[in-house]
């Protein structure tokens, strides 16, 4: 499954240079990846919450293609790469008008609320890798 | 008392307009009140865990005088302005190459950690108050 | 005129405390006037492309009436209180579930690139007077 | 050559989980590449306006090995990989009282105001390979 969600680059995310400042790829990463949820009847906060687990990461990477201005219609693609046990990994690619902008991955593995690694809550693994086929 | 914390203009701190965007003066303001604590030996941790205390912000303000550029040193000057038994207000100055750059104000109050109004800690409260004889 | 903007709190907006960074609402005041701006047909790239004008903040001011927790739905409302010949002034309410969240307002005045203040361009200055009738 | 820069993480960097956000990894690289530039008597300020060259980055990466609270003591390594003639790739390693926090790379290359690839001035070039033998 693929997941799209629009972001417009804002005043704030540009730096000295006109364009949106490299850091600010893994926030959208991030924010698409919890609407991707949102999407699917999932939830952060009913995973940290009700089952004690959340999802640090534990690699992220971007490939920058072109830069992006203040102003500029992004549209980040979610793709589920791999759902396992304990770790989930997304790929991103960032698209400004049809082009390729960026494009990179997040690897995230469940622990406890005080970091020991745990399986992921079967029904949510569930769910995403479902939402994969 | 007056307590002083230097910064540094960074490359992700500038907007598109070349210079620090504003609301990064508040981020300096915090960073600022946080090295005073440290100063005075206390520490929001301890505050948060040992007295389930937070101090959340009820107001922020800041008059911008002169823009900062990337790579400008400035110094940010911290002034207790008062200490009241739940509230704590701090003045703060920016100063670039000994002008004024910018000046405003934290005002923060204190809470459980699920936002009810409460007493400061009175060690809190009386540590902060003295710093400003 | 009002204008409003819908913002959901991201988890990179969120601290320890477990709800939004103060220093955010700022932030969304920003985007709030940066639509505002879309919306009239105006784009902050052709100010200072065109005319070589910047609209640098003279003053920003917050009051919290309450926290915002990851995933709240948020509405940001902007009114415009005041339009100079050199400075506009923006009022702004954070709304949450319809309650009052936030309160503030941000004034900016028109420079020139090198930040010399001048007149905003006559069209600039008009349209949003006109908008606020 | 090594170059070591000291962090200390602050409120706004943290998030609803109580530690720093992965997203500030990436600015901590920054601001330490910044001032291995000052070290070595370099300034990006200079290469933008006197060359007319910025360096965006191609490619940013990081690994997590722990989690990093509010209030530690980091330390960012910088080490320069590579420096080819229209690129240069840092070696970046968080520590955390000695054990290894994180560990990435930022790949940048070299291009005109217009993001044009263009080569490294020469002299920037052999400051910092001279620096890595």
């Amino acid at each position: 499954m693929i997941f799209k969600q629009k972001f417009r680059v804002h005043w704030v995310d540009t730096d000295i240079a006109g364009v949106m400042h490299f850091s600010n790829f893994f926030r959208y990463f991030e924010v698409c990846e919890e609407e991707f949820y949102r999407f699917l009847g999932l939830d952060l906060n009913q995973l940290r919450e009700a089952h004690g687990v959340l999802p640090p990461r534990v690699e992220a990477s971007c490939q920058y293609k072109t830069v992006c201005h203040f102003n500029d219609n992004l549209e980040v693609i979610l793709k589920v790469r791999e759902v396992r046990s304990k770790t989930i990994t997304y790929d991103f690619q960032v698209l400004k008008e049809g082009e390729k902008a960026a494009e990179g991955f997040v690897k995230c593995i469940a622990t406890t609320l005080d970091w020991k690694v745990v399986e992921l809550p079967e029904d949510f693994a569930r769910i995403i890798r479902n939402s994969a086929i």
